[in-house]
């Protein structure tokens, strides 16, 4: 090995550099440490999720420090930013990514609180990982339906019923109008609900439903398990004719979200985020939804959770729209972000899900932040009607009929009585 | 379906109720929204996380609010428990308990901060999981290790050495007198480094090693990847005589890592925890690395990262010992918990290991805290050693062998000039 190298976290600043084409780009909010200021922090971030430690190396060489550091290349109060050499990745591989740059960092004692607010990949990337089979597009093609946004429902109660009764809340789900049904997160194989027997009674609901309104519908079982039982519950469900497979992609994580696309199934997937709020709510520490939204872009995912700004659940506006925006769903590109906007090339777009406590009267509002390439999702907003799953179904239906055409809920609701029923139930305008 | 019930988030309190033996338990630091008190929060995770949503329903049974209804059974301040009756699980999927316990909850509006602190599970998730392939006992009989904590050290720099330099380190370092070698968390499969070299070159370097000393050796290869890559990764190894494999297990996913371990691939399983402090390291939002801890017992790993209490990262005393504790690896129950001991039957142990800025000098301390069954990990404290990687590793072997004769290690280092000289760089008694 060369000469000693005795490096500092400070030599991981180069406040002058220019990152170059094949940089992978980061932004970090950084509160450092009491008793360590911003660019030590931010060297020490550089440091750890790149060639780094603590100490100084005998086996440290000068060519791996010219060639393969990362360069903190700017600091703004305490936005950070760092650039990478793309050959630290394995581009293919995304648990390795984010073991480096969102590994071993957030437990440095360096920093005090650390957030990844966004990131930018580079062609290599794009060439290595496959993105969405369907994509916005792809999933229109399958449902048959152009200019407006997808509605659907999570069978409710979460758990409990059973395959025949939960084929029977899917087909009064489809029959009342929605384009899709979907198992709720944790819903997989439970002593009450069989997997293959619950995919089975709810595509034959599927095709009932099919026939008798003439639209193409679909449900989404949840496959949500080891990889092995994951792909094992997917090649059943697509040779029981179904379109989608659903997955809880955190809690099932990369590796195996990586082998579902992998396996081209022939099957749109559906992703839930179901835990990600234990890593990206608060504004100071953890990741942002904005990096996960782009990794599982990446990973190849057809649409995604990624809130609703309304309902139950937490997301402010422009969290949640900058999403919508890196999905490749919105039309315009309106948030500012930490770093320039990620180049897709020819990667199909994801569709952006909005569940969580909806309700109809929440569609409008919806349909203002979302437009049209989104999936609206309303759970307890359709079985909750007063009059039950078909007219609930129904009501959510009219009231995107109606945002798509400009006319206020209360003006639809005088020619439809399931709105008008959910409107006096939740309110809504 | 029957009568529509109204369930309100606080018909999920029962401060009465005396938890049953197929009841898992959870416990929660909740800090309601402003607006909110604390039962109404606590009603709110125990049934979003599981049958539960935010309105009535046409579709909720009576016998599912009977049977299958989480309960809120204590209220301290601002520590919930919350049981949970198991048939809610399915048991060998354990992404479905996370999106189940550990799931939309961290989301909701109901709550400003949200902590799962521990799970207890039941007899169902012990029949259903694998648990530790080799455990503690199973690990020292393959290294022939009986009396002391087990030595590694990590090849540094994290990145940028070939297969051949880094075979080298390897060797080095086994030659110096340490058991383990195993690659850092973010190298897998890189221009720089291809796997399969890497692998075919240092188990050459273990083989070496164990003739020269006499001693079992290991070198643990970082297999993580999409899981069919990290299957056909690990097989490579344990062809090529491999031992170990590690795998960074929060940025694989848990479906990934039962996965590795449903393989039985007749290797030893090691653990990196790259990414968890992105949802452990807040006292007041997340997840404590006590649950995951468990979850990755019952999962089957057989050596996990919990923390060093001294070092470059973050653990208080407790809340690193509490996890040793759960792992089996202490002899002793010392810290107070929330919820009563987890029962393991006959679920084998796992090896601690504390890895993170060590070096020779806080060897005495880490016997102290962790006593003989954990594996002590020093990656700059071995290859930052003033003369090199094998006199680091010495000096690492003998700053152990003191601490389990009770020697204090300014003593030992005047009849080891590798400890002498690490002692006088790093400082430590």
């Amino acid at each position: 090995m060369s000469a000693k190298l005795n490096i500092k976290y400070t030599n991981f600043l180069d406040l002058s550099y220019v990152p170059k084409k094949n940089d992978v780009l980061a932004a970090f909010y950084v509160e450092p440490a009491s008793g360590t200021d911003i660019k030590e922090a931010a060297g020490a971030v550089a440091s750890e999720s790149s060639i780094g430690t603590w100490t100084d190396l005998a086996t440290m060489k000068q060519s791996i420090w010219d060639e393969l550091r990362a360069r903190v290349y700017s600091i703004e109060g305490n936005i950070v930013r760092i650039a990478y050499p793309d050959v630290l990745f394995e581009a293919a591989n995304l648990p390795q990514f984010l073991s480096s740059v969102a590994g071993n960092v957030f437990g440095m004692k360096a920093v005090e609180n650390l957030r990844l607010l966004d990131i930018v990949l580079t062609q290599k990337f794009l060439d290595e990982l496959k993105g969405p089979a369907f994509g916005v597009d792809g999933v229109r093609e399958v449902l048959g339906v152009k200019d407006r946004p997808l509605v659907g429902t999570i069978v409710k109660p979460k758990l409990g019923l059973d395959p025949k009764e939960q084929a029977k809340v899917v087909y009064e789900s489809l029959v009342g109008g929605l384009d899709l049904v979907k198992d709720d997160e944790n819903l997989t194989h439970q002593d009450f609900s069989n997997f293959d027997e619950r995919v089975k009674y709810s595509l034959d609901a599927v095709r009932r439903a099919e026939e008798e309104t003439g639209e193409k519908k679909a449900y989404l079982p949840n496959v949500t398990a080891p990889t092995e039982e994951m792909l094992r519950r997917t090649a059943l469900v697509k040779k029981e004719g179904g379109k989608y497979a659903m997955v809880d992609v955190i809690t099932t994580g990369f590796a195996g979200v990586q082998s579902l696309r992998n396996a081209n199934s022939g099957l749109i997937l559906h992703a839930h985020r179901a835990m990600y709020a234990s890593f990206a709510r608060s504004k100071k520490h953890g990741i942002h939804m904005l990096v996960l939204s782009k990794l599982l872009r990446f990973s190849g995912v057809d649409q995604l959770h990624i809130g609703t700004v309304v309902g139950k659940m937490e997301g402010d506006r422009d969290d949640v729209l900058v999403c919508h925006e890196a999905l490749g769903s919105s039309d315009e590109m309106k948030v500012k972000t930490y770093l320039p906007h990620q180049e897709w090339g020819n990667m199909k777009s994801v569709f952006s899900v909005a569940s969580g406590g909806l309700h109809p009267g929440h569609t409008a509002d919806l349909f203002k932040i979302f437009g049209k390439n989104a999936v609206f999702q309303y759970g307890g907003g359709v079985h909750g009607h007063p009059e039950g799953t078909r007219m609930g179904a129904r009501a959510v239906r009219d009231s995107v009929e109606c945002a798509v055409k400009g006319i206020s809920l209360k003006e639809g609701a005088k020619s439809s009585k399931a709105l008008e029923l959910a409107l006096s139930k939740w309110g809504g305008a």
